[in-house]
């Protein structure tokens, strides 16, 4: 299985199509104001003119993180895939100007990172647990990719393989050779996207070594420490434990997700696709069973990941506090691309099944209706006093903001629905895969489908052919994990066959105008967390469809937790012009009220009067205005 | 009201009386040894050796905090009230070779700080936010005190009296004195407690100068920052804010308890104390109002205070996280010290209520029933998973410690626990008041009362009268805020009277002989918190008298969230052989069972399965084995 290519799949409106619209027309004018430090109030982020003092252009000295070449790479990225399907000279003008002084940026060697041109050209590959040079280089070498797989230009390409050549002078399993790998996951999955376009066995052979490597003994973060006279970059960044950056065992021995959650990620993204490519049963069986214990036990119902802020890091199985969740939007974006590789890997609807959660939950909170606010952390109960004023909180905004310091959320949300298309679609040779809804359409050997839905908001999806075909080819269609009662028919007839590995099967000789028509029904649900996973105990979520549900302040006021659903049905209705157009939810509820003495402590329940509750879409909380929020709520 | 004084009180035997024995038999021993450092596997105190060392008998540096002095003091002032009602030569002698130390440490100009004159003795006086001199002075003072009364030895008294008069010489309202106060409170109880046996106004006046100078502006802590150079002494110590202290506003326009929650009692003792003594009605008001905001808005149920482990502080009004608690031992006993003052202020049974409270639980779950082991933190709910791999959980310890590096809390429970008669009674020229309930006899006017009864294990209490009076005097009871229903009989008549504030008054002329016979019903009653305390929403407590309970894991199995508690009845029976005698308690209940499949979300609630649960008192909770605890509990 592999994407269809961005070319070959067009977004027709729709919720994801709005958010693919949404960073064209919004999201990515405003992060170049961002990376050009033209956005009042909000943190700067001095990533373009780090490029142009590393070229020559300016004077002046780096600003920003280690890493803050990647807010200009994923930018790029994002541009290229809208440069994809929506050709602007305008734009495409921006990013070569960008693409030139990239260029002028790179050594004669091939080296490419604006913070170790700028200065401390001595401490380049010194310090790969903390540095990021190798991370930097992998965000711009999947921009490369990207540039050249929108427009056909070489350029930015070029440029990067330079690079890629360099890097692999400097490391690998010859002698003479560092047997380093980086601190910060990323260029694996990035030379494995070379590896796609290039085909050269160089470029796989470094994402495997880096995975390989990594954890091995003796071990080369302790190696680089003593060798540059054990200085931290970070303060005590080296005291953090290997576990941090997953490097505590070879990555085949590794059974539980830990560390950094975003780093985990896109580790096992690249995992997940060197083993798709070379066949590496070990490799996937490690897949596998970090997936597992990823999303069967560290995931959070908005398919947020990270309990802790601390780190920005797993923690262990079923500790999933709603409120101090990191939940990183990144990580959720990390686990978008994780999931799509392992359906690349292997046909089974679960991943699919998650990557759908994360997309419409815990990647889309990260992002507000206007395009120009952004969560780093993705809680499932936001108390604005706690926020404030705990400090276990720290890392918890309660509304979302211009611009970060550290802005990895804000341009990987852009990329990532810049390039939504790939993920609704795979081909194989002979087949297409249907895994997301969505008005869209794709082609692919010489057939196209053209999907029309109002998915998420209801089940219901029609699907028609273009083109012919003599030859018999597969449809498959993601029943969704979320649905309980489904039909399909394909021109009219009802398809008696069950799904398998969680897609079903249309075999044919498809012609212009076949239709293809999908139902799932799509009621309202309670979710309940494993009575384990303390935090939501003698509690329920609502889902309906992926989508899950919250409460906000401004729809049920303060003190959320004193509310609870009651049991009887609860109404549905898709509300135009709330919030873009979502499908409110209406139940019956209570709240207890505070008791007549206003005691702390009382020998009687709290009396319970009855208040309608309204619930939104979690994604799209903390539109409205600043307020509390709540994923979790107590049934009577 | 005032205390009877300790000579006047004996304990005889009870839960109360246990945890006397307990200090005198094991405790101050332990500690004894703690303080010179022969404690296998602990953090050492390096106490005594500072004296020796400041005294000129050692050679050395000084160890350990720069309060460390205190824990000498503290332990000395437990010393002093052992001395009082169990005179011991041997102990006598070393608390003495103790004083002779302290008093080589003294400088000639009477100043006794072993810090400050083993090393940077030029920075005496500089630092007052930071560095704890008057903190130290104020716990040595009260040693002096406490050793005086007990024993009529002078020694340490003016050791201390040479030191409160160089401080007097230091600080105050006259010219050329720093307008300063300490801190961290303490000094300011302790000099009342010195007026209280001196009468000296001086020694009022000072207490009340360091009491109304605090917050007012130009803010000292600026004024002798900026003075020495704006260094700090703890990291950023000065950027943490005025509130951590109570020094942000003048303590009588102080609302709410904010801050370091230990600082903040000790204050609000000196002030109750203070008010009481010179009838400063606005001071009196301030004690009121701060104290209904710390026990109504910001009380765990445990009586125990701060809800965040940064800055061991007071967060904000409901917030009050069961497994994130600080609940400081040491800020549970200064609850139990602003509670007797306050009740020396004004008869109110509210505050005996809170002191009840507080001594049954949040301040006895600090020390083990071998007396041996100390919680600093003392959280509602324990996962030690959690302890170990969250951050957010650093301060929290799933077992008890043998010692700390900041040993505050161990010899704060020995000198309460020492001192406990003193807040059993309190006596006017006339009457007797009775708080607690407990075996005992107290010496008032000639008369004596006998009290005996197990509590807290049950409500019934005899009490007899010893000697004969003429004049009439009174006798108050206390009728337990908790307690619903009851009966009073004097000689065998049953008294129709009601309570007033919290007291039944029985007036009379006492004779040799005569009964008081009160029976408090103590059936076990479910607690419910306040809809606003998120962290309790939906679930109870159980408490019995003044005892709260616990779900041990030890009892009851892991993930003690996913049980809940049935409505039926609450079997209760005292254990003589569980916990050194109990009343345990006995429930049915369920457990959520996980999913057939595992999974960690599905759409069915999870199955319930009986099982009988089983309630031990929270204050003996971690006595048997590590392992999970719960005080809140869900209900069917």
């Amino acid at each position: 299985m592999k994407t269809p290519g961005l070319t070959n799949v067009r977004m027709e409106g729709g919720l994801l199509g709005q958010k693919n619209d949404l960073v064209r027309e919004k999201v990515i004018p405003y992060q170049w104001r961002a990376l050009n430090d033209d956005i009042a109030d909000a943190e700067p982020s001095y990533a373009i003119k780090n490029f142009k003092i590393a070229a020559g252009e300016m004077e002046g000295d780096f600003g920003g993180m280690v890493f803050q070449d990647s807010d200009v790479a994923k930018w790029l990225e994002a541009v290229a895939y809208q440069l994809a399907t929506h050709p602007d000279e305008t734009l495409k003008k921006t990013a070569d100007s960008v693409i030139d002084i990239i260029e002028k940026a790179q050594d004669d060697n091939g080296y490419l990172n604006t913070r170790f041109t700028i200065k401390d050209r001595d401490k380049r590959w010194t310090n790969l647990a903390e540095c990021h040079e190798l991370y930097c280089a992998g965000h711009m070498l999947e921009a490369a990719v990207a540039y050249f797989e929108a427009t056909g230009e070489r350029k930015l390409l070029d440029v990067m393989i330079r690079f890629v050549d360099h890097i692999g002078s400097i490391f690998g399993p010859g002698e003479g050779r560092k047997k380093g790998y980086p601190g910060h996951q990323e260029i694996e999955l990035a030379l494995m996207r070379l590896y796609k376009i290039t085909g050269e066995k160089k470029h796989l052979d470094l994402a495997r070594y880096f995975i390989d490597e990594r954890g091995t003994q003796p071990h080369y973060f302790d190696l680089e420490y003593e060798a540059r006279g054990k200085t931290d970059f970070w303060p005590d960044f080296y005291k953090g434990g290997k576990e941090y950056h997953q490097s505590h065992l070879p990555v085949r021995e590794q059974k539980t997700a830990v560390g950094h959650s975003v780093r985990a990620v896109y580790m096992y993204t690249a995992m997940a696709d060197i083993a798709a490519r070379t066949g590496d049963e070990s490799l996937k069986e490690a897949c596998r069973t970090l997936w597992k214990n990823t999303t069967e036990k560290q995931m959070y119902v908005t398919a947020g990941i990270g309990s802790s802020g601390f780190q920005e890091a797993f923690t262990f199985d079923y500790d999933m506090p709603a409120d101090r969740a990191y939940t990183e939007t990144c990580a959720s974006i990390g686990l978008v691309f994780w999931a799509s590789r392992m359906l690349n890997m292997e046909k089974d609807g679960r991943y699919a099944d998650v990557m759908e959660r994360a997309l419409y939950n815990g990647v889309m909170s990260g992002m507000n209706q206007d395009g120009d606010r952004f969560f780093y952390v993705n809680p499932l109960e936001v108390w604005p006093d706690a926020c404030e004023k705990r400090k276990d909180h720290d890392h918890v905004k309660p509304i979302r903001q211009k611009w970060y310091g550290c802005a990895c959320c804000p341009p990987n949300i852009a990329r990532l629905f810049a390039s939504i298309g790939e993920y609704i679609y795979s081909v194989t040779d002979q087949d297409l895969y249907v895994h997301l809804y969505n008005s869209s359409s794709v082609s692919w050997k010489g057939l196209s489908l053209k999907q029309k839905t109002e998915y998420p908001w209801n089940g219901r999806i029609s699907m028609t052919i273009g083109g012919n075909t003599d030859t018999e080819s597969s449809i498959y269609l993601r029943i969704p994990g979320w649905c309980q009662s489904w039909t399909v028919m394909v021109n009219g007839e009802e398809i008696k066959g069950s799904p398998e590995k969680g897609y079903l099967c249309l075999t044919g000789s498809w012609k212009e105008g076949d239709t293809i028509e999908a139902d799932f029904a799509m009621p309202v649900e309670r979710v309940y967390a494993h009575p384990r996973m303390r935090d939501a105990s003698g509690k329920t979520a609502l889902q309906r469809g992926p989508v899950v549900y919250c409460l906000e302040e401004a729809d049920n006021g303060k003190d959320l937790p004193a509310l609870l659903l009651a049991e009887d049905g609860i109404a549905e209705s898709f509300e135009k012009n709330t919030l873009k157009g979502v499908v409110v939810l209406k139940a019956k509820g209570l709240r207890e009220e505070a008791p007549a003495d206003d005691s702390l402590y009382s020998g009687s329940r709290p009396v319970r009067s009855e208040q309608d509750l309204t619930f939104v879409p979690y994604y799209a909380w903390n539109n409205r205005k600043e307020g509390e929020m709540l994923v979790w709520i107590r049934e009577i």
